[in-house]
């Protein structure tokens, strides 16, 4: 468990407790530390929606995540790179990790074409076309100023068929390759520094063998950090549980293992019972938008008419004030009333439910009773919802 | 300028200083001082919109206003009321106004008819019907638990022929006296208390003689405060001046002046030249939610493209964060994308940028260059907008 500690200028992972296979750990980046197993809220498009950066961070958020493809397009990664930054830009002056955009080209983007050279699509925004290849994303996150970017993939929606996962698997080694290359390129030109990290993303759907083979390919490449990707993305929870369970044995001990895109507050807790340490996931602002909230007694709809009288606070144990101070009818009215003070409260109170979950989660390893807190507390997540 | 000292479980206004026609003072009322002149933001369904309560308090704001027409519909005045009020409803804890819902009725309702008895109306929400009658509108603003409640009047669009804002004007009269009989049984009833205060609305659109035949009536009836109403509905902004100019001598001088519903900074600076005392008005929030701020160089449209690659804050001298810590690129960014964050940064902005306003003209005052400061201020803004 002895990781050398390494100068605070480069990028370096300590893992500070086991307990099974989950992992209490610290990621060390020249913007900050992050406490692992880590939550990353989704800043999109150069804001967590609907949350000051104060709120984000002293909800205890250490990194947050910012998406390549939005960012391009609008107001474009030359322009936020002229502008210092996407830290200076959105001010948030800790770390942040971007991704590719090749998830949102599979998820978002129009009249997409995959070659070997990378994705071509068009604009959901205006239509304009674009090509999106392993260099241009790198040198995109390079504009950013990402403290973690992640190498271009090949997303597919599951179920697919094996021969088509396989293809678009061995493209995503290809393209981590030249990702790999072009980021060492970057710094060689100065134009990312030594203390930033590029993440490989471990693709093979949920096929034993694939993503073996992909594991594999990409460990043997070297790279700080490694990604599961192409999860959540139509499958079962099982299914996911399964892949992660074939999938994070065959990752380097010493680095830190990133599940995208996920999940619920009980796939967070399944995921690093398996030795996952980071994840990013729109769901506690998106719900949050939305009048959904995340509590320590379940997900409430605060759209319920069981809401309109209820004097009581939405969660006494948060540690978020506005699940405290606030009636649930007053929660309620806002979000019947499609006022934005709702939506506000309520991403913030789910942003801060995330973070509690996590601190509960790094706390329970680093006592050793991991797999005790996890029972009691997916019954409790699922005994009260309304 | 003596005012006999009330105690402080009673409403009292206390002049403090007077620069020509412009005043400095400070009402009391039991949850708290009002500096005067005062802009009270339009927390119009219990939430001055995209706003934290912290954020309108810090930015200086020492009352807010509150719509009876809003929240009689949704949520409810019974609910509030069952919920403690108000000021527990939306953590506000400071004084807050509530109107008297007659000019929503006017401009929002459908099928609204004006009779004798009150304003019959269907509800912009789900055609519901309702009647407010003074005696139910004074009912509604005790059940909120208002500081400062106002009688119920007619509302007219300007301009309007002369028969029927005289014939609107004696409405209103008829219908400030049953307010004030009915306000005085909710009080001997226990259901409002000595330190709450209902203020009387003079009416008579631009027209000299029925403005001086309202004041007269309503200083007759000896209110705690009066308020201009039926001004910015359509007139100019020389007709609205001029109607201050002939309507507020005709007010008590040791009771507080409210001109309703306005206005932009230019009104405000113009109607405490001319003696107001209170303002209250959506613009800084309704303009801040779409992207136009309010600086001391003036209005900017923050959609602009001129903003894009703009990294310079917007506004210096403001005392808002927002307005200092981001670059103006990264709020044309956050409002072309639609993002929240924009809404919310803006909006604070604007609230803060009317309190700083505010602040300067009570300094002005009591330092006896109103006239001066009002005339470069003027200059000030109207020089640099974008």
């Amino acid at each position: 468990m002895n990781a050398n500690p390494a100068p605070p200028d480069r990028f370096a992972f300590k893992m500070l407790a086991t307990d099974g296979a989950a992992r209490l750990g610290k990621i060390h980046t020249p913007r900050g530390a992050i406490r692992t197993p880590a939550f990353m809220p989704v800043g999109t498009a150069g804001t967590v929606k609907a949350l000051y950066p104060e709120q984000v961070r002293d909800a205890g958020s250490d990194i947050i995540l910012g998406n390549t493809y939005h960012l391009m397009l609008r107001p474009g990664a030359e322009r936020v790179g002229q502008l210092g930054g996407l830290h200076e830009f959105m001010r948030w002056p800790g770390p942040i990790l971007t991704d590719s955009g090749g998830f949102q080209v599979m998820s978002l983007a129009a009249k997409r074409k995959i070659s070997e050279e990378g994705a071509a699509f068009a604009s959901h925004l205006d239509g304009s076309r674009h090509m999106l290849s392993p260099e241009r994303s790198i040198e995109i996150q390079c504009l950013l100023g990402a403290d973690i970017l992640m190498q271009l993939d090949e997303c597919l929606e599951l179920p697919a068929a094996r021969e088509e996962v396989r293809r678009a698997m061995e493209l995503s080694l290809r393209w981590a390759e030249r990702s790999k290359r072009s980021f060492e390129d970057q710094q060689r030109a100065g134009l990312a520094g030594v203390g930033q990290a590029l993440f490989a993303i471990v693709q093979g759907g949920t096929d034993e063998e694939l993503r073996l083979a992909s594991a594999e390919a990409l460990v043997a490449m070297d790279f700080p950090g490694y990604a599961v990707g192409g999860l959540a993305v139509g499958e079962s929870q099982e299914a996911m549980l399964r892949t992660l369970e074939v999938t994070v044995p065959l990752l380097p001990e010493l680095k830190p293992r990133y599940l995208m895109g996920v999940g619920t507050p009980d796939d967070l807790i399944e995921a690093v019972a398996r030795g996952i340490d980071m994840f990013d996931c729109v769901l506690p602002t998106r719900n949050g938008r939305h009048g959904v909230a995340f509590t320590w007694s379940g997900r409430i709809n605060l759209k319920n008419a069981c809401h309109a009288d209820d004097a009581t606070p939405l969660d006494p144990l948060s540690s978020c004030p506005a699940a405290r101070d606030y009636s649930r009818a007053y929660l309620h009215h806002l979000i019947k009333a499609g006022e934005m003070l709702g939506s506000m409260m309520i991403s913030w109170i789910n942003v801060t439910f995330y973070q509690d979950l996590m601190a509960a989660m790094r706390m329970a390893i680093a006592e050793d009773r991991f797999a005790v807190w996890a029972k009691e507390t997916k019954a409790r997540l699922s005994a009260g919802a309304s």
